[in-house]
């Protein structure tokens, strides 16, 4: 995985998210063991498997674009399935790319394989000149 | 609002948000102006507004419960509605309590009132003893 | 309300909903009390609350665009909170409207405005010539 | 598929949906075409696909669990990415089952595989006596 700084927006940086670019043109988002960000109950905060999440699927929505398009998300819904802990990766895949809207798709795995959080959301599309 | 360090999640500290407890027993969270968690577009993460709110929903849900119960959210959907910048202020309500399940909704504001963006979740209380 | 069949869509009309528009530009759907709509479990499905407030969010997202543009839903949410039971009244209102999306919400309610379910969702906008 | 009224609930039976229940646990629901359920704007209905899915998710989220018990849906997500037309099907898995939380999804398609809409659901389980 990518960890050259550059490579990163601040975001991901400040969070300590790794970004894969897949050859396929999938993106995928990871943090490594050893975090420590946790609520008030110790337990790994739903944001960490959320931002994982968009950010997978943010990228890899606007790596299925035409060059020069951008992507905004406009709605993202989650299931929380069970405790975030340890390594966890984040995939996306588009469901169906369009013109105007980018419907996508996400999971997000522990090193493990268990499924942690699933997640679907909105992207619309902004083309170069429109 | 509360700065206190010991007050603050590992999460929330790591997050720089502000956790203020309101006695009409709602928690509302805010980030300051002046962060830098920006997006590969260079527009604030989504990931943070979704976090200001799971923060402030989850933290509401808390509250309103007996105390000793706790609660874990099983889902969450947002809507993003204008692009967040400067401060950011996360507020909660409970849309319906209960023995098993809580309804939450909030929203995320900037300082002049601009609407970012819109949740719902919904939480599941483990009551103490069950 | 309008129980003139002329002015309801087939689906409407076979769902026995009536139609509002309020002179405040929102619409609301109504389903009379009487009606057998129930799943396996002989609670009513959940389907009923939720076609109510799809029809009331997208009738009223369309009264608000200008006139000649239409608006189809890519994206629909929903809590619910109490069993539906009798009359059951769904409102909308626009959350945000522009040029491309309408952010919407809504609620579904019993005659004695006991909560049955509340929802919010995106529609795309399709001006006319475009 | 099963046509026989008396295995239909009367919300299927109203919507003339066809249930089919698959012997690996799924349920499966279907709309023969010729059916005339349409919106103001002259498309089949959002929430006829809504409530396809609904049922196919519910009725396999039950038969998923320990005789005697119960579900009732909490929450519900769904996308929608192409018109539905003619004969639509609606299937269903259940993503994480557990005693008190079922997370399932759903998919709706057309006769020729067109994906028409997805979801995803949570419902609460009711275990007999509890």
């Amino acid at each position: 995985m990518s960890n050259d700084a550059a490579d990163l927006s601040s975001f991901n940086r400040h969070m300590g998210f790794e970004v894969e670019d897949l050859e396929d043109g999938h993106s995928q988002l990871a943090l490594g063991e050893g975090h420590d960000l946790r609520n008030e109950l110790g337990i790994v905060h739903g944001g960490v498997a959320m931002a994982l999440l968009d950010s997978a699927m943010g990228r890899t929505a606007v790596r299925s674009l035409e060059p020069g398009s951008t992507a905004a998300t406009v709605q993202f819904s989650v299931q929380f399935l069970a405790p975030a802990e340890g390594r966890l990766i984040a995939t996306a895949r588009v469901v169906r790319g369009g013109r105007s809207v980018c419907f996508m798709e996400g999971e997000c795995r522990r090193a493990d394989g268990t499924l942690v959080a699933r997640a679907h959301g909105t992207w619309v599309v902004r083309r170069p000149g429109a």
